[in-house]
């Protein structure tokens, strides 16, 4: 069965597609590809698996490929640019279409180098790891690190469509389905109480990658962040709601070295960090805060920043956050489960002996 | 006196100033700073004749800049990074604004960082060049080389308002003011005969730098050029026209190697080149190529491909062009003074051999 959900963004609207099998499924694609030109953009981790069976899937159209290295410290402008030689080469034009074969660091870089070759041309999203399904699958942000800030350099650019086959879930290493959960917990948090507790009552199925709880997981995640980014796409307000647990999670993923801590672990850290100041403020309950430790420990993710990591270097890092205007630091912070607020009201100290207290 | 011209794209209209004593007029850039941040992007050259004049007159803003190496072939992802080191280094955030101060390429590299940075921020364009002034100024594109081609890399991206100061000119090199002549005389050939004779008639004003004639010249190339974009900002179709000249003309930059023809010398080649091939198929009289390539030799311009880069060079560089759609290579010619078509309509021996006789 395939579950279908369409992201409501005006011209720019697209169907997620959801299920098994649908990678070779060359029906799921014809809708969305515009001439025969198609270049496939995957790292070396995934192509070995799933290049070929996409590669025979489209053998109708004009289809050639380009490999990257697998890491978010390759999501540099460097390794960007062979996949503009990768099209020039081919002599592509405005009118082919990108194809991103996956996890999140190749649908940024694909997206964004589909945003950019010869100002912008289709793309379309195969996530093959739990993190891009539910999360870089929806929202159009693209783009590449910059040694002083991750997703510095980037893009608004929407896709044709995503393409989620579940089977690929099969071969994913565990840290990185652990990954994937983070962000599936972080949409219970922001505005889904009751996922929150499906989450809770079905962890265990998810972990031992259940099809049919990873296929609703996977769904309702997407429909809760499609919801938040169909009313604010460019992120003028609200959509800063997503970004839970990042503000924190970017800063240890950058002061780490990228690479060393997967998003999803350091997003899992960011979010905890996040209760335990939200509960300093006296917002959230004890028993609160203790339900959310407690699913993300479940989930096999780390629950607090590493200890070799400063918390004045956590803060300067934060410091260049995108969400910081005219100086002040924004967080988005809970007032509940299931009840995410965005907030520059707090005192810097307080912040600063939470973070102390979190590593 | 100041003349404005507003270029009309609906949310993203915006203002051009024409005259002189602009840059050091705070009141103009005022209204389009959204923010204290100012980061001024210039080059080598243009920074020590322009950059303290413009700081100066925004002192009151938290005003930095970034100096790029001056020319063509520094428009590449490595240079344009320099500007991200800059905006990262200063944490600047995404209210920011980047002020272009240069020609082109600044113009070019500024705009793709601005439409970049934090997937998004403001930016001012400053020409000091004639080229500039006439035809980056008006458009949106932006973006970088590969080395593969010209322009590949970028991205539409509108300014707040555009600055053009005709005081600036009185400092450009002879070689550079005819370089943008190229471009204005090329709006008159796409659709504006009475321009292409009143050309004719005051060339000799404009070499010589009249001020009035100069201003005359600007702001009725940014209407012209105006009138096309804003019917078709995305170059969906008529806007193509634009590039009158350019698709032999990029080949010649290219296949010259960035730098070594100037991008206007590159156009007035490329545009006698069509008008040679267009008489070739009938649409020109005699009389009027003769009139296109005395306008353009009275500007001391170009009428010839180098005879360096062979035929087969120029059609391969020309493979790669934007504009190619299905394979079939499509290109601006001439039914006439003023009258500029889009066409894929053409028998390739025939190319060939006007190509091998404009060299």
């Amino acid at each position: 069965m395939t579950r279908t959900l369409q992201v409501d963004l005006g011209a720019r609207s697209y169907p997620i597609y959801i299920g098994s099998g649908l990678l070779s499924d060359v029906e799921v694609y014809r809708p969305h590809l515009i001439s025969q030109q198609v270049m496939i953009v995957s790292n070396d981790t995934v192509a070995p698996l799933y290049l070929d069976v996409v590669g025979a899937t489209l053998a109708e159209y004009e289809t050639r490929s380009v490999i990257l290295p697998d890491g978010e410290e390759y999501k540099t402008l460097d390794i960007w640019n062979r996949i503009f030689d990768a099209l020039l080469g081919a002599r592509f034009n405005r009118r082919c279409t990108l194809v991103a074969l996956g996890g999140g660091v190749i649908g940024d870089m694909a997206g964004f180098a589909a945003a950019c070759y010869q100002r912008g041309v289709a793309f379309l999203q195969l996530p093959t790891t739990l993190l891009a399904q539910v999360d870089s699958s929806v929202g159009g942000k693209t783009g590449v690190n910059h040694r002083s800030g991750k997703n510095m350099i980037g893009a608004f650019h929407q896709p044709r469509c995503v393409i989620a086959d579940t089977d690929t879930l099969r071969t994913l290493d565990s840290r990185q389905l652990s990954a994937g959960i983070a962000e599936v917990i972080k949409y219970g948090l922001i505005n889904d109480a009751d996922f929150f507790s499906w989450l809770e009552e079905h962890m265990d199925r998810l972990l031992q990658r259940e099809p049919a709880a990873l296929a609703y997981a996977i769904e309702r995640s997407c429909r809760d962040k499609a919801q938040v980014v169909a009313a604010d796409e460019l992120e003028a307000g609200q959509r800063a709601l997503l970004n839970l647990g990042h503000t924190f999670g970017h800063a240890i993923e950058t002061g780490m070295g990228y690479g060393e801590w997967l998003h999803g672990e350091a997003v899992a850290a960011g979010t905890c960090i996040a209760a335990r100041f939200s509960h300093d403020l006296g917002w959230l309950a004890d028993q609160q805060v203790a339900r959310i430790h407690r699913l993300f420990e479940r989930a096999k993710l780390p629950t607090l920043a590493p200890r070799s990591l400063g918390t004045k270097r956590i803060l300067e890092l934060m410091a260049v956050d995108k969400k910081v205007v005219a100086g002040r630091l924004r967080l988005v912070l809970l007032k509940g489960i299931g009840n995410a607020v965005v907030t520059d009201n707090f005192d810097h100290a307080r912040l600063l002996r939470v973070l102390d207290r979190c590593r």
